[in-house]
């Protein structure tokens, strides 16, 4: 995704498409875990917009490498700070969003620098001119939990791993040449002039360097405060008020405030540290807070405690094979890096937002404490929401029930403190910044408490989600409610809004009926069905009505983008945006063989790549199929419940062959916050969650032999399949617990109760499995699944 | 005072000689106490820079109307937002300066509107232009917390009154017509583009209306929150963010963010609270907070209950009545309300800047709790250091210990918070201003701990003076203590900077004896012998020296201002500043004879008023004698200590006569938060501390007939004069306690252990009185006062 709000600018992507030889990462290694099987590199290059850099699993910090922060009319591509194909660095920053659309972050920019002291980063076109300096991918390592270059102007090793609210730093100067670090407070990612508007910086008498600074960026008014410590002393400072256009200069008289010493305040600072010759590595420790710069010193204290960074580099990693352990998959050394890189990429969020005094910044922009009635929990934002809702969080409800309670705990919590008093669309660091369309973190809970996640307030997620559902001003949910649709006349992208609202809608009304709330249920049920005055029988197609009722002409199924009836894409994707009751979609469509008809229309479409140049986030296209986009998401799987399920599994190999691989530009578009992954992780195993808030997953085939899912209670799911290999890419047969199972769709109760889902693949379809009504997923009856207490297990004392 | 960091701009004053008929004010009375004398008018016109809205003693909100807030180049004749030459309002704001010669403030502007909304101010020409509205001075109440005027464009009856966090107003609106009210988050005083930073506006559920705003002015990047409620409610309201020059849209999507609705962000709000045809009069309660909306909501909640507008009136004379009660005066209705209008503009600062929880902001931008090693204590701010030290803080020292108490507390808790470790030099808010010169927090504290107010950690205290005596890159203290002077090519106003230091040298010293620390003691009365440094015998003026010692050329003892060797003032004025030891000024000067003679010469000489038509603060010319500004404050009391008293006597009665009136325009210069006022206090009551930290008072002459000061522990002390006129202006004989005092000095232990102190006036001099060196202040010999326990008596229960 990419919020549709901006215009699209020049997508000016340089495809990227080095082929890495992915050898076995070297270093320092805890365990052999599975974090050897994770190359942050795959999606560094082309539009998957990860970044290389250190960061733990949720973690608040995600250090990382950035090559260039451009304005941000330029920015798309280095909308996590880092492109594969560049060659110098501008430096580290601790805070980025792995994958998403547009963008924000790059904050607390640090640059080691031997000898000369630059204040500018110079051009990347001519080196030595700045900070700014060259490096090759030869010198990195880039694993789970740690990132390494060598910087070749100047000749420093950097060294980053990650806490949760810690970056550590090492750098290695070369000898003979005195250590400076450089604090640029200035640039951030989607930069512009004047993002900053305000900045304070301070030395304290023990080496501390605190400050924090607001930018106006994707969530306007945001300030973020870090400290710093160094394990050497600084030999000498000096921070620098840079701003040169200042109206104002009352507060800056001649000879009263001291300057260059001990603090400074202003719109654009830099500091200088200097170390002088050092004989051995610099250690840097950077926190972060949303609250305060006394929070974030208590952050660095939490963790900060003592200068071995390799113990933090293994502990790290040690972090990350813990989490990554949840699922066990033998295959090829390309399936495991596809794969575990994919869930590495599927665990970065929602990150965690709270001080360790359990303070966060809400999106009132106050201070606010993480407790509810059940007691204290860990604060999370990075809620790429319209997104994350589909594969991504329900595979944290699968596997991790207890990041679930805290995560939508969390959603409450935000909604408590809306200005508005309805839940997060698209938050991060406790903001709001309205970015794309449905009110999905709906679907997100009601997801999680019909899988049986338990721990959080259901009465109250219950009036958060109805306060979100029902709030006019949001979207024009107001004329929503009135009409059944929102009219295009009074809302841009009124199609895909009517779409997302209703299935949203219907989610909602599962949450009811688990908690025996039918009138809710029956307000939402109905509403679910508002999707029918969005499809249009002649055409064929969903589309937007204006408030009079009829259709918006003309009509173009091709045209996407702002300003048509779809968010982020056309007719021949949105049209299958009725996930809560695809079968009524199928029958809309006049029945089975004209369902799969049209959706083979829609894969084998012969599309000018160029169509979509004017809308950055449609991309890896199979004829207008966009894997690179959310909206296509569930369409390979939609062909189980039209009784063609060998179209499904000849699709999803499409896909899984063409739009993912182990490179950096190995990402068909941006991950957005894990759903790309998480597709692919689903997807390898073999069944998705095509409705989200039902018990259901459409199986679709496997793309790993064997998988053992490691779930609550210690009950484990394994699926197997065989052959796997090209030359049997069908399902012939498949049984569960060594019974046959003629059902193209398994329970989330079978799931957690454990067992075995083994897959016979064949040459070719079987065209006889999952015929019958009841034999293909429906969504229509969901039955809540009993989780033994998984979710009461919470990991508040470790996240926290 | 005025900050000489910025360039002197047109004063474009225009002389307000408006003659009031002071009519005793009219309306609720609580009970007949000394607000009855207070004409908060006085100041309102020419360059007093006053303001005559309501507020309390020492409360944090000055609620006040505004005539103008221009931008800061034509900004300084509105300092206080209201000039009584002005025929229009802009609205009612929440923060202001008592006197101040910069400025800011101006917070949270609100404007009744009947019938038609306007968004613009309008242009004052232009009358019904815009939200502006005419106003007569007719329809003018103005008394001690209470202010009342009739807004002509809608008829809108405006009253307003105070707490000590709330301001309350109330709006009697004209029948038939729809009420509004306008919150205008955008201007401020000491206006300019870009000012505001950041703000943010939001009605909650229960209709309290709350927002932030951060400001670079004076003091930079600060933030105030507001919270306020309506008595009626709301029949509607819009928030709008009225920005047009946003370069980054991203989060103002259309459809996405709920537009004026419930909250609002950005750098140009308003808001428009709508409440129909009202029947009763619009009751409206603001409180401020510099830490939160959440804690301008408590302390709303504090002060704010019920709707009786009358009765929180009352209880604001109350207040007032209470504070005046320290001193009893009899005299004509005109010296009285000179006199209580002085003393009520001396109790306007340093202001509450601590909220109902005890929070706080520090000059270090961070919120901290108001409590040191003694308890809790109420934090104040809105220091005007350069100024208030000489005389104002030495009034609360005499009249308020406990008051004292609590300011010094405050002073200590600033420096702890301090990024530079320092006291603080012009501070308001808690924030940093780097105003004017000299460390002058350190003689208000000493001058407290040698009269004998306690109660504040002496050791903390005496810490933060030292740190602020050493701190090398202020002011460039560093070379003073390298060279025992300032050196002008390494500093502006290098003369001015050398002569203060010296002074606050030395009364660091009496601390540190008083505490019985020889060490700090020796160290300080050293440096505070550096004022020889800047002494030239050769043209007898107070020059600045280069750092090759010689003083610098050419000199012209007439130049003042800013690149001069003085600060605010010239060689005439500053030649004076030894506070520390007068009689050693009188010795290098050449001896009584020529001392007298050469301050003679500065009343005395023929100045052209336009010579410092670019100083703006240089104002109330008697000669070179410049009331309107401090540097002259204690020149008329030298002639005692060269043995002409009487020469001192009548000086005071050419400045009472010429410097002050009953007028709006009836102060010579800024009041500077109560100094100008505590001047005229302590010269009506016939003694003044000329040198702050030593136990002296010099003797004067009384203006007051009959005054009794009601001292800690019940002491009064009375002062009579007779007989009192104009016939009779020279002191013939003094008594204290009934015998003769042949001394032309009073020692505050004298004052505070309650006495008769009679002045026999007679019409010519009495050159017999005061000859002799014993006879004579000197300031030299210091004993600290016993004050039994009176400072302990802490008022922070109230306070708080």
């Amino acid at each position: 995704m990419r919020c549709p709000s901006l215009r699209a600018y020049l997508p000016g992507l340089l495809a990227v498409a080095v082929s890495l030889a992915l050898a076995a990462p070297a270093g320092v290694q805890a365990a052999e875990g599975h974090s050897a099987d994770v190359d942050p590199r795959i999606g560094t290059g082309g539009d998957g917009h990860t970044f290389p850099g250190a960061t733990v699993p949720f973690g608040m910090i995600q250090l990382s490498p950035d090559t260039a922060m451009p304005d941000f009319k330029h920015a798309y591509k280095y909308a996590a700070g880092y492109q594969y194909g560049d060659g110098s660095l501008l430096g580290f920053s601790h805070t980025h969003f792995s994958g998403s659309g547009h963008s924000d972050m790059g904050d607390v920019l640090v640059m080691p620098m031997a000898g000369e002291v630059r204040l500018e980063p110079g051009d990347a076109a001519k080196p030595g001119s700045g900070y700014r300096s060259r490096f090759s991918h030869d010198t990195e390592v880039v694993q789970a939990g740690y990132y390494a270059v060598t910087l070749s102007d100047g000749g420093v090793r950097a060294e980053l791993t990650a806490g949760r609210r810690i970056g550590w730093h090492r750098y290695t100067f070369p000898a003979g040449k005195p250590a400076h670090l450089l604090l640029d407070l200035r640039p951030s990612i989607y930069d512009y002039p004047g993002k900053v508007l305000w900045a304070s910086l301070r030395v304290h008498d023990d080496g501390t360097v605190t400050g924090c600074r607001t930018t106006r960026g994707w969530a306007p008014g945001r300030e973020l405060c870090f400290a710093m410590r160094f394990s050497q002393p600084m030999s000498s400072r000096t921070l620098y008020n840079r701003e040169t256009d200042v109206v104002y200069k009352g507060f800056k008289g001649p000879g009263h405030q001291p300057e260059d010493r001990d603090a400074q305040s202003g719109r654009a600072l830099e500091g200088v540290f200097d170390f002088g010759n050092l004989k051995q590595p610099l250690g840097v420790k950077v926190a972060i807070s949303t609250v305060s710069e006394a929070n974030a010193v208590a952050n660095l204290d939490a963790e900060g405690q003592g200068w071995d960074f390799d113990a933090r580099r293994a502990e790290a990693r040690a972090d990350w094979d813990k989490a990554l352990a949840s699922i066990d998959v033998e295959g090829s050394k390309d399936q495991r890096v596809g794969f575990y890189t994919s869930l590495y990429h599927a665990l970065l969020s929602p990150t965690l937002s709270m001080d360790v005094n359990g303070q966060f910044r809400g999106p009132d922009g106050a201070v606010h404490e993480a407790v509810d009635k059940n007691g204290k929990f860990a604060f999370h934002s990075t809620w790429s929401l319209w997104d994350v809702y589909r594969a991504q969080q329900p595979l944290m409800a699968l596997l991790m029930p207890e990041r679930s309670t805290d995560f939508i705990r969390s959603l409450i919590a935000s909604r408590e403190a809306s200005p508005f008093g309805i839940l997060p669309v698209w938050a991060y660091q406790g903001l709001e910044t309205w970015c794309m369309i449905g009110y999905h973190a709906v679907p997100v809970i009601a997801d999680a408490y019909v899988k049986g996640v338990r721990g959080f307030d259901a009465d109250a997620a219950l009036k958060a989600m109805v306060a979100s559902a029902t709030y006019a001003p949001y979207g024009d949910l107001g004329d929503y409610m009135k009409l059944g649709y929102v009219p295009i006349d009074k809302e841009p992208e009124a199609a895909s809004k009517t779409l997302e609202y209703a299935y949203d809608d219907w989610s909602l009304a599962q949450m009811a009926k688990a908690m025996g709330r039918k009138d809710i249920a029956a307000t939402f049920d109905k509403r679910a069905g508002n999707w029918r005055n969005a499809y249009d029988p002649k055409t064929g197609f969903m589309r937007a009505r204006k408030s009079d009722g009829a259709f918006r002409e003309p009509f173009n199924p091709d045209t996407a983008g702002y300003g048509s009836d779809y968010t982020e894409g056309n007719a021949w994707q949105y049209s299958w945006y009725v996930p809560q009751d695809v079968a009524a979609l199928v029958k809309a469509m006049g029945g089975d063989q004209r369902f799969v008809s049209k959706l083979d229309s829609v894969f084998d479409a012969k599309v000018d790549p160029s169509h979509f140049a004017n809308v950055e986030d449609i991309t890896g296209l199979i004829g207008w199929y966009a894997h690179g986009n959310e909206p296509s998401h569930h369409l390979a799987y939609l062909y189980d419940y039209a009784g063609a399920p060998w179209q499904t599994q000849k699709r999803l190999k499409q896909i899984m062959d063409s739009q993912y691989a182990t490179r950096p530009d190995g990402l068909a578009g941006n991950d957005d916050l894990g759903q790309m992954s998480a597709w692919y992780i689903f997807t390898a195993l073999g069944f998705y969650p095509v409705t989200p808030a039902s018990d259901e997953y459409a199986i679709g085939r496997p793309f790993v032999a064997r998988a053992t899912l490691h779930l609550a209670g210690g009950k484990t799911f394994t699926v197997t399949a065989d052959p796997l290999d090209d030359a049997h890419p069908y399902v012939g047969a498949v049984t569960l617990n060594g019974k046959p199972l003629n059902r193209v769709f398994l329970r989330h109760g079978e799931l957690v109760a454990g067992g075995e889902l083994h897959f016979t693949m064949q040459a070719e379809p079987n065209r006889a499995w999952g015929q019958a009504q009841g034999e293909r997923p429906s969504s229509m009856s969901v039955s809540t699944t009993k989780v033994a207490d998984a979710s009461r297990k919470s990991d508040t004392k470790t996240a926290r």
